[in-house]
């Protein structure tokens, strides 16, 4: 292999391409990068066996030629090399990499070694990247962290009337985002991909989603780069039934100002999840927390509400987490039963169509 | 306790007071501060055993009184109310924190347990805050990490001739910066004494420097805070001795584009140290690193030089470190022979009066 391309090209793709490496897997190869030169173009390959990416960038090939290299050093060289071009080349069993005052011989691993790719199949159906970024940032929290229900790991994602629904759900809550859209797939995404494709989609105007024939793999295609995913097995939960419909007390409140009252009861209890309290009465929400050993507190919020007194509790930290995500000022607390799932959607859903559904506890 | 206070004035102290609790004694009481109303202030003590602060801050004190309670909670607490004014009272076993809509009540501890103070003693030398952070800023990374020599474990701190030195050495190097400036004393301060101090100087005018008659703290004393820091004992090295006076081959250098070049061949390393190789040639700086596992590198810098060829063998995390700590664009690099230690100083000693000494290592 002899090749050079443009230094700040060539950083930008291997950026992109290491969020799908794996460093700390039993196979040394997936640290690495397969880096092949051939025809006008430099292509690099990076999977963790959950992710298959290919991108591509230009280049002066010179001779072409496949080889695999360790993917956090060869990023970190190109990162601080000072010349607008790098020259790559092979040397034995070395690969050569220069760039003004600066030469570099890394060990190499064979290409023979490097896991065998699944193939692309490009549809018919895109969504943009922001759209897709948006979907991901908004439910990507609720997704559960611990082990168990498989179904539970991932982000779902299905075009559902005329919109299409990104839900994330841990058991204990809920969220989907549904903005207006058309997709006939439906994909249940990996956590870790769904950090692949952050990293990925940002800036890019078009991406063609589709699926393998067995329904494995799960595919993101643009000019640029293509993305394979091996998709979660297992039914993802019937999320529709969930959410709450009739509701004996509805609070309008300002997100932000629910938020700085979590955040002053949160200080007085240690670790993440935190209980608290919310009591409505005659205009008033009353948020407190009580521990026997970190103290007490009481928050009070005015609000517009002349329904029968209600209490209810919840692990705050859910409900910080998801006030965080809306994009509107304002947002309705809709409950039910202090039993119950409450919904907490946006004042205008059509500006902002989002819904977290959260489980209460007690207090 | 009855009291009234400005809540960012609060905020601020409590802040800065926090870096002298610890959290991870077995003794729990120093995880507290000490608060006491009295006369027309609220004082905040906090000690870890190590470093004892005072600070005060003007409050309206309707009734007087002293209390322990848990540092972080109560910072936490008064950081995110959203009130001009913080009420503190006592109510039985809890401290009141009131402000706007916010009331919390935090459980105390009898201020009998809260560890006594050292005797402050205010002294007639004096150094400007500033002037003291910088001192410490430039040394501190060359002090001791590991345990074992006691008097490498801190900062050496003396007035000698018409300088200040600040000198800091963990036996591999040695980084001294010696302002002009006049102190009759010498201080041997621990490490995070010196984070402590970092802390609260900045924006200070005056800082006064003393010693207890039995030499064992060292204070600094400002309008604002009064902090007494537990000196190390034990005598620390003849570092003047140490400093190379004759050389055989000195090289100006670009801090930066020395830097630069460290960075990348840091990259094909793993872990913080990495070998590196110097070769000094005909107007040319060869800079290597090899290792059979992780690959090799070459780096070239023109310089003038037309001496004897010299090769010499470093660290090269400790080249990085000294070099961050310059001000100076340009840096000489002064050797003597590749078993003895070359000195780092600046292009213009007097604008930059820093020295560091490096120990070689064979490569």
């Amino acid at each position: 292999m002899k090749v050079k391309v443009d230094r700040e090209e060539l950083e930008d793709i291997l950026k992109k391409a290491r969020e799908s490496t794996e460093k700390k897997s039993a196979l040394p190869i997936l640290a690495n990068f397969l880096i092949e030169a051939s025809g006008d173009k430099l292509t690099i390959k990076a999977t963790d066996l959950e992710n298959y990416l290919v991108v591509s960038l230009k280049a002066e090939v010179e001779e072409e030629g496949v080889v695999c290299v360790h993917s956090q050093k060869l990023y970190d060289i190109v990162k601080n090399l000072s010349s607008a071009y790098v020259y790559l080349r092979t040397e034995g069993e070395k690969l050569v990499v220069e760039g003004g005052r600066s030469l570099y011989k890394l060990p190499v691993a064979p290409a023979e070694d490097f896991p065998e790719f699944p193939e692309f199949m490009e549809g018919e159906e895109s969504l943009s990247g922001t759209f897709l970024l948006n979907g991901i940032e908004k439910v990507e929290y609720a997704i559960s962290k611990e082990e168990g229900n498989i179904a539970l790991q991932g982000m779902y994602m299905r075009g559902y009337e005329d919109r299409i629904h990104f839900v994330g759900s841990d058991g204990h809550r809920l969220a989907l985002y549904e903005p207006e859209g058309n997709l006939s797939l439906e994909l249940l995404i990996p956590k870790k991909s769904l950090k692949v494709l952050k990293k990925l989609v940002t800036g890019i105007e078009d991406v063609k989603v589709s699926k393998s024939e067995d329904e494995s793999f799960g595919y993101f295609i643009t000019s640029e780069w293509k993305l394979a995913v091996r998709l979660l097995e297992g039914e993802f939960p019937d999320y529709i039934s969930v959410i709450p419909q009739e509701f004996t007390a509805e609070v309008l409140f300002v997100a932000e100002e629910v938020l700085k009252v979590l955040k002053r009861l949160k200080s007085l209890s240690e670790g993440k999840a935190f209980p608290v309290k919310i009591t409505l009465t005659d205009n008033l929400a009353i948020f407190e927390f009580a521990d026997p050993e970190f103290g007490e507190a009481k928050e009070e919020i005015d609000i517009e509400y002349t329904g029968e007194p209600f209490e209810i509790g919840f692990n705050g930290r859910y409900l910080m987490e998801a006030l965080d995500a809306f994009d509107s000022e304002r947002v309705w607390f809709k409950f039910t039963s202090p039993d119950t799932a409450t919904l907490i959607e946006a004042e205008d859903y059509e500006k902002d169509p989002y819904k977290c559904i959260i489980m209460p506890m007690r207090v």
